[in-house]
């Protein structure tokens, strides 16, 4: 093992693993990947990842930088579900289904973001206690950060936390239907019919209303 | 191989397996599962699932009835998504989304229907070609119906296969974020809120309309 508290390269190695050889790296990807599927990103610690990959949590910090960048090289993610969300909560509320779809969309249907997002979602397993890594995106990743911004423009918090779960779940469909499904016609309609029908029914789900034909 | 067009018990035995054997039974019940998993329900042929397990096409209607019933049993399927969409379809197309909503929640919060459909819908490959089961309950148990009655209350075909094809999208998000993912506060959500809030946004999708706070 490493010392602890060490944050430069190799300065005094120990017996484990060095850093600036491929396979610690290696090793930390494999055990970050393992540990992030299985828990979720939340529930996975930086900690846990070193003892897996016999490392020192400082050498994770110095090959990486942050969980949240070693997460984003584990599972190979080029577009992180946890980084495009943040900045669709700025601007209204009314406009944020919209903003939203049409991220989802332009996302998913660039063939470079979509694959390793792809691996992700269809990995479901049919015992719900094996889907951590899909749930914590679900919950902390789309849910939670929408739920916070309806209750800043006034709404309860249950209220909030019912509504943004409806709306994720929503955008949970889209993503199955068309991209693992891939069912027709919805997987070849144009990404703004979608947009533009879509998104006045979430914008329903998250601030209520009536329907008028 | 049996005799063609036998239809009786083990009539006239040929050399292949025989009826009234249950390992027979059960060939038929591995074949079909493996094919209609593998290939969806309607590209399925009673045909090729004889050939399979090495019986005379008779053979399957002898035990089975029919190719539903077949599927029904292959899968395990207590609640057959193909069965449960059109008796919806009779009513006004106004109430359409809440009656498939109900429906829909109703059968999967049932733990005895649940187990089986969750094996089925957690069974996603990342290759979408893989996937031909599930497509074929989206496109011909469930959007195609609803397109069909959309176009039978005067909407043209295009629109809506587009409009049934985006609702069909949203039970799949419901089913997968509330029973896969188990994503919370959503799971837990008392069913009669999610058909409260969400039955008007599906409405809005499959027939247009404005929205108004």
């Amino acid at each position: 093992m490493m010392n602890k508290g060490m944050n430069k390269r190799a300065e005094k190695p120990g017996p484990g693993r060095r850093a600036g050889q491929p396979e610690t790296r290696q090793a930390i990807l494999d055990a970050a990947r393992a540990r992030f599927t299985a828990e979720g990103f939340t529930a996975t610690t930086v900690r846990a990842i070193a003892t897996d990959a016999g490392v020192d949590a400082a050498m994770i910090n110095y090959f990486f930088g942050s969980k949240q960048k070693l997460f984003e090289e584990a599972l190979a993610l080029r577009a992180n579900p946890m980084t495009l969300i943040p900045p669709q909560l700025k601007g209204s509320v009314e406009g944020l289904p919209r903003r939203i779809l049409t991220t989802l969309l332009e996302t998913w249907d660039n063939p470079e973001f979509r694959s390793p997002l792809l691996a992700l979602v269809s990995n479901l397993s049919d015992d719900p206690t094996e889907n951590a890594l899909i749930r914590s995106f679900l919950e902390d990743s789309i849910a939670g950060p929408i739920a916070t911004r309806l209750t800043e423009a006034g709404l309860g918090a249950d209220m909030a936390a019912a509504r943004a779960g409806m709306m994720a779940s929503q955008l949970v469909g889209v993503v199955i239907a068309r991209y693992v499904v891939v069912a027709r016609p919805f997987a070849d309609l144009q990404r703004q019919v979608i947009i533009d029908t879509m998104a006045p029914a979430l914008e329903m789900i998250l601030l209520g209303g009536t329907h008028t034909r």
